[in-house]
């Protein structure tokens, strides 16, 4: 899990439709897709998966489903993603099976300590900054939290919220292993050139 | 699927909780309990899931969840109802195995006719009449849609929408196996005696 992490919004995507905004960020060399869609009907957001599925597994990407298992598993996704409302860790690892992909939201410090036994294959530290793209969440955890959160945990670290080609440098400095955007790619005029950006910052690390 | 099918409402119990209400409609002889949560996150749905499964495990009473597989798994609940707008049948038997009881709700005639030949254990037939429960709804199938349906279908029918003790006898004269009630129940004074007079309608039956 490193690299530019894409969470969908289809109502973010100007009228284009998901798959190629999908597309052209994989073409870009994104490093994983989550697939978030708080309101649709189940045959819906099935439908979603099934048509990003094979655009993703020919490019070798993961695509992680946000919130529910059964959209994983019908689809044949690679994992879940999961916010503290959620499904519990534990029971979607038994329901997905060792290999699959669990990333855990953490937007606060108990969060983040209580997922240190848990068998997660990175955490979501959200957010990072104050972003309209998502308003139910907490505090946001700045380069400090994130700082904080890298020199404690043992998880890989996913940084979400406000997060573009001006500040990923410092997210990644501060020890993010992947940067996840859903407007910077979902919202740009050019989703290719913008994930382009975005993956770049990335080659001037260490 | 034969006698008094409850479809559980928190919002429609009059505060009381959920796991006294169909405690209550266990103890007077129900059939099935199929649980519906449209508006819960994923957790809490899964925590009444919980609640429920050894109240009517005990009783020997099938849980169904509405919509979500993933909910059904996690729960070790006996199987799913599903909406034309919730995954396809094909794949949530796939997923909860040939012995899971898979119910769908039809609400038009080629709702009907499109499920003769799928692998479902009944047909919710939905809604019977109007009513205030749910309001997203086709037109109702009354009493004469209800008899047409029996007279094509293959399928075990569970009758729903507006359905109480005046009315339950014309319907399961028409042929359903099952009355679905949700007010009837969860918004009586006593939900033990609606239980049981509702369940008493089919002791009449020749």
């Amino acid at each position: 899990m490193q690299g530019i992490y894409l969470v969908t919004d289809q109502d973010l995507c100007l009228g284009r439709s998901l798959a190629a905004v999908v597309e052209a960020a994989v073409g870009a060399g994104i490093a994983c897709v989550q697939l978030r869609e708080k309101a649709l009907p189940t045959r819906f957001f099935l439908n979603q998966a099934l048509t990003l599925k094979p655009i993703l597994a020919a490019a070798g990407i993961p695509l992680l489903i946000n919130d529910r298992v059964d959209i994983a598993l019908a689809a044949g996704a690679d994992g879940v993603h999961l916010g503290q409302s959620d499904m519990p860790c534990e029971t979607a690892r038994r329901l997905l099976g060792p290999d699959a992909v669990i990333g855990l939201s953490v937007e606060t410090w108990e969060d983040v300590t209580a997922a240190q036994d848990l068998d997660v294959n990175y955490l979501g530290v959200s957010p990072i900054f104050a972003t309209p793209t998502k308003i139910d969440t907490k505090t946001p955890w700045g380069l400090e939290g994130l700082t904080r959160i890298r020199a404690y945990s043992r998880h890989p670290l996913v940084a979400i919220g406000g997060l573009n080609t001006a500040n990923a440098p410092d997210i990644i400095e501060a020890g993010a292993d992947a940067v996840a955007v859903v407007s910077a790619i979902c919202s740009a005029k050019d989703p290719f050139a913008a994930a382009r950006d975005l993956v770049r910052c990335f080659d001037v690390q260490p």
